[in-house]
């Protein structure tokens, strides 16, 4: 192996903090860079996604989680870079300096609670969540587990693989659990999004389904280069009657869609979700609504008897799908359509995003 | 073969007709024999359960059904009997006169449509089904498609295979659908009532699941001699949250059911079993609540995400799994608690029906 | 529905007969036009592909057989044309004057029996052979169960949908078997053959696989032109651990392949297979050698048990699968490698065949 | 949590040597007792069971093996103790000193190859096994890696966990790859051993499977308590094809077996046990015969192809598996048959073993 020349450990590093939790409002500061303890390792993140539920997380809109996030909370769960030190231990996993490696949303596993036995990180029992009560990736240098933190293949730039640690692996994961096979038809609600515009080019690209994606007009152009075969401009129909009959109307039988994956954080669209179904369809949920939680309008026990439907969650993917992921990135498969900005510019972003202007993902160049 | 000697196909048999579907009254008559059309063959029956479908279908319950009930209408679909006439081909499937054979709620289901390519009789798109529209098993004869009646094995009476027929094969397969594994925790909603015992039954006997049993006190009995492990009152629990917090501390590991078939027509049990599940649990929905539609109050998108829930519909198994539940039956695996009566008790049946005051199936004697 | 002006039905048509049983030798004949029974249609053929099974079929060649073939069998079991008249009864299947059809190798599945209750149409215990004791395709005119012919979608030409009826469904359904999933690695041997260039079009563009190709070095453009992403020209190899070694160097991570498909009927393909497979991998088994049945030599206990290999045979597909394949091909994913002859030339198509000179499928017109 | 007094960790223990690797001598000696390191712990085994393994380790008999045993080196993969020292960092495990735990034949898994992704602890790129190349557990005192050692539950005696820790989970996991259901007939080979009896157990009593069991009479008595439908004497049947036609006939169908499972390590059982299989039935390899290693002699491919047989090899089961053989084992429903010896006994052991005069399993007894 050739000599690496690595940069130097800084004792301090930039970091951006939620300054006032509930808001948008974040703030770069300088805080002292950790040393790993046993079996960790530090990194000196290059990238960080901006993804959708650092937004939930940073304004308490998620009713879900169970505390409000602290003050002081540094967000990010999309981070890139390279391996400077190992603490004790660690080397026994085979991870060297100057590695490159990535944090997901579930920062550690334990590998052995009844979750972790059948690879279901996402419901880990001793999880850590990167940017949650633990320190997430906006910031340059992070600690995580030399076991479990994710290893970039080559190939792929770390600007790309960012967004695919929990985007990408997240849809992925929910198209697997949709259980539609090559050749069926699968609909993305949101597809447009950071999330959906990845689920269609992983569901047409890698997985050979069929993708219909629904989403405001602006989106068509992302939505059909992503590899949906159809777009349904969703502001076209004001009965939901009417966008169902549509959506039946362009699969091939007439039937409607053997899945719809639900990339969106809308009460709405999950209630439309079930009625594009055919007989024995599954509506996989992924995304998490804001405010107060309501319950799928359309998920009545006779309906779901006499058609057979199956409503799926899904949380994030597991270790082994992240992997893949990325090799499916690195093969160039599967791209997020991204812009890169500086650390300055989370707030705004969190701003855009809100506001529903952004076109896939906004990935955070950390080197500066 | 040694000779048969065979009933003589009557002008005239017994029936039993809803005079006023809307309410519970039935009537017996007498109608005309039909004779067997191509592929067809004419059955004398001898037993036929009573569903709580039935119920629905007599009484115009279910908002789901897309039309009302016929006046005149023969109800029933869990009918036994022999095999008397064949109708034109109908030999090339091997039936032959004196085959004892059996009549589900899907009377007739075509074997090429999309559903039926892939086993899925309950969906299928061009389904007869049994009582509703189509002359039902409240009667002494009945016609049925030569390749699609269920060949009753050795070893099972009559009076037992009736209810396997329908309530048996629902809650077998409902239970396949769980995907819960042998030694895992399966709560059975409902479980002293016709679907539930059974569930009960071959969850505990034939699957190796271990089985919590719901309901109300007066059926203990039944639901502990049917295999569950524990029993559970719920009238004791005035909240929902503390039956959830005492089912969950029944399960070893005290992290709650793997999975919940709702075998009630309750919205309240159909909105307390999401509370009774695990990480990745599955709710199996079963039974079909009356009157207005309403949404399970507790699949909350955010919650179905993080938790990574599974809420699946089984409407009713298909031919292959009717023949398993009826060889589990003939080893005297599962065998229903009932009850013969006769013809003229239908209308109380349903009475008592409604007032829940059934202990198991009720099984009609058509012989007289 | 507008009049649709079909063929009158001649009295006699052309078949071509196998009139030497165990020598390639075939004559074309004219026979008596057949009228159809209850459930059966008559299908005036335009198409017919020749399989390396009609090969096997008429020489004898096959040890598996339990019979050898009669004088005067008419082979065939890739057949494509329209539907000329409806035997009584048929119409219950809802299929109609002109409607185009297909014939596989099972030429007749019973839907009844234990295999297909679970959908096995290849172990059907009532099944019908076309083309073995049992009229093939190689004839302007064939009988059909009207139940069981399968539908041929519009989009595809007649002649590029006969091969996929036998060769196209029989390694799609080998490629679901051996359970690699999209990403993964699977080796197909005999890649530039009949089947097995169809295995690499459906395994690179339906399902996603890496596909890489082992033929002779002639076929190395149709196997790169078929999807593969690497050919391996076995006459390179003397050593079978060399190949072995190369095909691992291939995969990349070094691990070997996920899965091996032998489209080839050779032993010596069968012994190299396992020795390209990773931990877990699958070998699946095609190809029907002639001669003696030899033992696959390298399917030792002790190393099936410590790597835990499968290997899996896959007789042909189901109805279901064909239909699946069927619109791969009307969406232009899947297209046999074809030449198109006349019925004259089938004696020296079996010669070409049996020589290696075949590119792909030869597809008999039977029009004239 | 009450105070636990705990055996003072001596400076030396007793172990059980190979001193002559390639004959059934061993030696017990006195060692060094060593320190626990990072992530260990240190084991105070009470028993370990005697495993065919050990003997096929031992005697260098199984040529699957890349490498001779060496001189000295420690036996046993089937060891209980409790947690008697903590090395630095194994705390964050959760795992305490006085917990039961076991050590099985992979002593040790990374968690991280491909492999474990899977969780296919047995083909780990990186285990240990105990036993070979790595000390085992005929010994007082072990270390093991705190994140893999498997915990005993309450319920269950320490000599009756051992042998669930091999041979149960192996047999286990064999029973689950075989996909056969409940309900669905199973034959055991080699019913009447020590992995045999317990797949026994594990498939009629855990999993609902029929099973016929075969093996020599004196084992008819032992099969049929652990829960056999039928006991086949192997040593009535001169001719293979008589016995096949025997065990047939048990099946309820007259079709075969669903399944056949091999856990005896003879030639000749593999190739018996491909003719015991109805259609598309799937042979599982377990046991590892000695000597030359030699093809099934009945894997012909012809055959494979036309009845979709599956031949699965099954290595050793992973943690999640192990840790619900010893569920079933706490609740009494598999139970080894099993005799103590002492550690003085285990060449006496190995002798009776390879003479076939074991009813069930041997453990011994470490405490003295």
């Amino acid at each position: 192996m050739a000599e690496v020349s690595l940069p130097v450990v800084p004792k301090q590093h930039k970091a951006i903090i939620y300054d006032n939790p509930g808001t948008t409002s974040t703030k770069v500061i300088d805080i002292d860079t950790p040393t790993p303890g046993p079996g960790e390792v530090l990194i000196n993140l290059t990238h960080s996604g901006v993804c959708h539920s650092d937004y939930g997380v940073m304004t308490n809109s998620w009713q879900i989680l169970p505390a409000p996030t602290p003050q002081g909370q540094i967000g990010g769960h999309e981070g890139v870079g390279r391996v400077v030190q190992l603490g004790p231990g660690a080397e026994v996993t085979g991870i060297k300096i100057g590695d490159r490696v990535g944090i997901k949303w579930i920062a550690s596993a334990c590998g052995r609670c009844a979750p972790c036995l059948v690879r279901q990180d996402g419901v880990c029992m001793n999880q850590k969540v990167s940017g949650y009560y633990h320190p997430g990736t906006f910031q340059q240098y992070v600690l995580g587990p030399a076991a479990y933190v994710t290893p970039i293949p080559d190939g792929i730039e770390s600007a790309d693989a960012a967004p695919l640690l929990c985007a990408g692996v997240t849809v992925y994961s929910a198209l697997l659990k949709s259980e539609a096979k090559p050749g069926q038809w699968v609909v993305i609600a949101g597809a447009g999004g950071g999330l959906g515009h990845l689920a269609c080019q992983l569901g047409a690209r890698a997985l050979g389904m069929r993708i219909i994606g629904i989403d405001h007009g602006s989106k068509e152009k992302l939505v059909k280069d992503s590899g949906a075969e159809h777009f349904v401009d969703l502001t076209k129909f004001s009965k939901d009657e009417e966008m169902a009959a549509h959506i039946k109307s362009l699969t091939d039988d007439g039937l409607g869609a053997h899945a719809v994956v639900v990339c969106t954080a809308s009460n709405r669209a999950y209630a439309q979700s079930v009625t594009f179904l055919r007989f024995s369809g599954t509506v996989v949920c992924v995304g998490m609504p804001e405010g107060d939680m309501v319950a799928i309008a359309t998920a009545k026990p006779s309906l779901i008897v006499t058609k057979q439907y199956r409503i799926v969650g899904s949380a994030v993917g597991n270790q082994h799908e992240a992997i893949e992921v990325l090799k499916f990135g690195a093969r160039g498969i599967v791209k997020a359509h991204s812009e890169v900005r500086k650390m300055d510019d989370l707030t705004q972003t969190f701003k855009d995003m809100h506001e529903g202007k952004l076109h896939g993902r906004v990935v955070l160049d950390l080197s500066s």
